[in-house]
């Protein structure tokens, strides 16, 4: 029937308006970037919901325009098995590396934390001179009596990979116990503090850590919670002086420039605490900035 | 890649649960049951915000499970035209008469009560002995001196038949002018209300109306106002002291047992102004309710 | 200008819709009906913010159809002090008294509910046999070391006459110390819990209450934690297990139309912490429903 | 510093307003009444946030009045080990088999529905003639292919206890696939729907299970679902055409002074999407309306 | 009664706080500054609301002091035709032609962005050498093929006046198709993008627009959009990436004492959608700190 | 029993971990940091809720890292008298007086801007040479006819000590009647605007106060609505434009380092209207940054 459209299409009709819906290639291709979601809150020892974030991230990501000349792959979710951390762990890292081997860039959406270990394995195991970039309020490096947290991921990164640089940009100390400076120390993991970033200014990160990494395959991931709570209120732990919006888009969007990151996540967006859909995007907005094939897609 | 699945699929891994969504047949076809959305608030005088109806209604329906064996078709939502009422209540019509011919009953999920309009007029043209029935806090036969509203929704379905049985449940005295009552009388429209039926009870309003209406092609018609806001806070004008979630599911149900509707709408749930979706989940389950045809499908 | 209009005014354009704002005498005046609105929650030990409560009922009171012969005066607000709560019950009381030489019922909209005693004190100087009746989840009959609570008005207001009869119809006891029900007896307070309500229903408790009131003076009196919080989430103390809406405003309005009470009043209202604003918008169903003058205005 | 106070005292100085926290005594200890938490939501395939139920819901629990002469042990939380349901419900039967051996009755605030499993375990392997009523909108029977869900409790528990009867009440068939009811014959678990409860009242179920169940040591578990979203927003999994929480209050009232449980627990309670606590306060006043035991306490 | 106040009157009794509300002329005046109200969300093509903003943002505007030597004159709203866009938009004009006439600045409270355009016709109709200046994170510039949407105001504004200069800061290229871009060349509309206004920064914004545009009556045009959604949630289409709080009222502060606009608009302010009131409170203190005329009002 | 933990533990097994509960000496002590509550809104004519910050600003504070080597003291709340502000200030006054004999730093958690005053008297008659540092949005030395409001904080402190400085930082002209910086002159309070204090930067005022301030006994004071309602929410009268998340930790954190204040409040912290709990975060994380005693403690 022509007068009937698919449910929920959009109320402006723009052709010229093109989104990530109109473009997107759905299920198991090749392309310039892919997009991974990762449903998984299983590591969480605060407040649940992570699970939802690629649903809710994804809605506001497709309905984006679509501005650059690249093809987009959606892989869809990785089949979690609730209760079962470490088989969904492994079909975290299976996936992740199937879709490697699709793409140049690599887009993941947690998810937990937890999840940026299994496809930073992935990463590790098929690429050279690595380097890991996390922009979080917390350096996650716990180290924990029994059970999960997403508050070690950065620990089980070190393992996988005990050489490559890495370093945790947004730490606030009110946020952390302070022995994990030690660990950091320890673990070769550079801090750069809230207060050290505000006073060079994003610019000036991105500058420092271009250099540092220049040349290497990168891992860039973002847990939401280095961004404040006034802009990104829904996340496990939200921790007072954080990031602005513009300061980590504009800190993404250097980076990728600057180091086309082979993986990027976006994790720790949990819709279930979220206002008004803020942080979820917010999420979408950095993701679309963080894009930096540049294909031959019209 | 067998490790990942659909976005946003279903966590539990349930085979046998099977819900609307994975039998529902979407575009242009025969069935026993169809879907039609009309995404439109453009005659709301109050609070808008019905046009997100059906999509949100939608998700709680198709992740409902499919217990009735009948095959349903989603023909999808209107096209409506922004700014166009006139326009958009035309192609509402045409997609009506379209969908009518090829289903046996067809739910449309609303937009504001002015969308019941053209669907009659499309089930009025098709059909001999019709009868209208509509569940609501208000009669909706306001007269008005310029503009629109769905307050005079069953003005114009009586214009557009004179002669057959119109009823409205639950009229709430607080809420609606008293001339009201008397236009009632001069449109020759039954007026049912919430003391009234409280007095007999659901079940014997249902009795009644299965009495009055046997042998007609029915519309039956729901303005989720006529739901307490304590059920069904999302709607643009609540009125307290209605219909309790399960004397609507079982008002409905009977009716549509009794009556087998050629159409039956939920129209003015008003997403914008919700609470935790409660709205939408019980316009769901009213519509899962009123499905009557038993087909062959499985 | 012609095209403009007073800020806040309708979008529906009927004009046989006559709001109560449009026939409302505002000021100093006679009537049948008076409003009088008591903004203060100075003696509430938990959730404060009922003192909100004036407007926001007013807002929904105002917009509601007027369908009665009677002349309605809104005596505005109480001019409370803030931190003084001796001065604002003196006032309170003093506008009472003049109110209700003007009015034949009186409607006070509180604040919490101590502003009850007052108003009573008012009445029980005008009048001869008079009789109190409060619908509420407490007895308010506490008994406090030091500081102010809503929780003893009864208390207070059976000091201020030691004889009338009082009855209390709502008593939960998961909400309530055991030591209330002694003090009731002592006091000789009447209470109806809501098991007993349940048992002769609400039709029983009106004919109960207009059996054992007739020929008095009547102050009604609505605590809107005797509504189940479902129905009215916004109040200082809700209690699970209270009045559905249809029943509260049954038995306000049966109680109304057979005792004709010279003051009904709506305390523990609280903006601050309602839901949708449903508790506002029961409140002026209710209060609308407790008007029984029948004048002669049109 | 007499001045000062314990931080969050209560404001109304009423020293005959005795609370559950005023008497709970903490810790290991003998008494007639036991409270256990399970702050675990690791089985939920929906919406996570159960493991916020206990603490919330003790809020409200503390809070209430203590009316009954029964002395009230707190035995905590189970030490859950995030990631670890195995070992999670290992330690909940433990913990429930020593509590059960300390009180007559266990009150068990979950955690998702999964928690019952173990402290049915508990209870089974102390008591002989045991029986099992679950109040919910689900059987909690499902068959799934991989991964946990609360939503197939009781399958476990029949197994664990092959013999004994099980009830379920108010099951909602439009929330059910409809394969439940066959596997529920073939587990002989009784199914008690909403319709059938309206049927014969809450009254009827209660005399009806009280006559099935005399002489038995009886296990009554509450799945919150089982409410009304009106009443119980704040659930994983919230299903329209529920009890009101006058009825689930009666309902669990009538069979606590009936059959004396020995277990009852409260679960599916979810804080993160609850509306205004709703949820977590009625919990609460249905946990003291359960308890039974008449002890020597004062 | 002295004892009584107008309803909704302050609580603090400050003789000496003169607000706006105590100073305004209501209604058909000459003054230095006016207001008007368009409630109107007829051309949203997204999340409507906008209709309550006037009279939402008034409550804030009318409780601030009034500091400024200046006589306000309120003309109130537009009297909008629900489903009338053409009328509607005809009396926005008139109404903004007779208001203009009445005042050195005219400030109108939208409504969604479409209201600026018949007010730019009457503002072009009555002065020489305008200019435009809209401050937004759209350039609503969209071509559509039917049906309204406030993303093209701009094009229509363009076509009412070829030659006037035009800008619109905020513009982000993330929510924004590219091919607008191509569209702003074309229609001569120079676009400051977000990037580019934290490059110079507000002051150096402000600089370079109060030298192109001197000597002309400008329009100056705020699409509440343009802040961030961390400042102003409550928006049709929230952009993340935008203007502080801060920056926006020294842009519009630094704007008006430079250019002396005519006409200051704010729009898409969507009451339906916003979180604690936060972006009304936020219009209203811009809309303070646009009003440049300083008269002899005391 | 060794499998269960106290009621609200947390989740993730750190025992590295030391968060400010697990040290925090409850009671009367001494130590080098001291906390103490005062649970008063009590002279708020705006949205009361300020009594409920100490506990929900506690629970933020508890759980946060104890990275400081200093013992700190809980005194508690002030036992405060509802309905009696001059008995409540009193106490304030003397728990105030006794806490800063033990401790060498004393925070307060308000309760509304009034506490600050007989904290300040306690300070005053125990200290030579003091000083006043106030950071809000107002001024707070207003003039009014009767009633309280905590709007004229200052003024009661400035005629506590008529010759010490006073500064207060934040001030929005949009705000505050003009008048008051006729007040401010008289009363030789001197005004940092927002403004200014944006001219010269968060670093810039620090140091300012710093050398204004050396060698005095400090009252370091936060009305929480100096911070922006984007980050800070939940104030009683949020002000658009003021300071972020990062700046208010920074100025404190400098001001505390650098003068030592003998007492730091945080006041107006309003849960009740807070979203998220932002506000309480927020609160929790500056006073976090405001210690600066070093002591002996591990
Ligand atoms: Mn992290
Ligand atoms: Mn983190
Ligand atoms: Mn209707
Ligand atoms: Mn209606
Ligand atoms: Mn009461
Ligand atoms: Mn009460
Ligand atoms: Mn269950
Ligand atoms: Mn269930
Ligand atoms: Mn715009
Ligand atoms: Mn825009
Ligand atoms: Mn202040
Ligand atoms: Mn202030």
């Amino acid at each position: 029937m022509p007068i009937t459209r698919a449910p929920g299409a959009r109320f402006i009709k723009d052709p010229r308006d093109v989104r990530l819906e109109d473009r997107v290639i759905r299920g198991d291709a090749e392309g310039d970037v892919g997009l991974l979601g990762v449903p998984w809150d299983g590591a969480v020892g605060g407040r649940p919901g992570a699970r939802f974030a690629p649903s809710r991230v994804r809605g506001f990501l497709y309905s984006m325009p679509l501005n650059i000349n690249a093809s987009i792959v959606d892989f869809g979710d990785v089949d979690v098995v609730i209760g079962d951390h470490g088989e969904t762990m492994r079909r975290t890292r299976e996936a992740a590396a199937q879709a490697l081997k699709r793409v140049k860039e690599l887009l993941v959406i947690g998810g937990d934390n937890s999840v940026s270990h299994p496809v930073f394995q992935a990463l590790n195991e098929m690429e050279e001179e690595v380097g890991y970039i996390l922009i979080d309020a917390h350096p996650d490096i716990r180290t924990v009596t029994e059970g999960l947290t997403s508050g070690l991921a950065i620990r089980m990164i070190r393992e996988a990979n005990p050489s490559m640089p890495i370093t945790v940009v947004g730490y606030r100390p009110h946020s952390n116990p302070r022995y994990l400076m030690d660990e950091a120390r320890q673990l070769n993991v550079r801090i750069i503090t809230m207060n050290e970033a505000e006073e060079v200014g994003v610019k000036g990160v991105a500058a420092q850590l271009a250099e540092a990494y220049r040349g290497r395959r990168v891992y860039l991931s973002l847990d939401m919670d280095a961004v404040d709570p006034a802009f990104a209120p829904g996340v496990n732990s939200p921790s007072p002086g954080g990031f602005t919006s513009r300061e980590v888009i504009d800190l993404v969007s250097r980076l990728s420039k600057e180091l086309r990151p082979r993986v990027f996540d976006v994790v720790e967006v949990t819709p279930l605490v979220d206002v008004a859909d803020q942080t979820s995007n917010l999420a979408a907005a950095v993701l679309m900035n963080a894009m930096w094939p540049q294909g031959d897609a019209q």
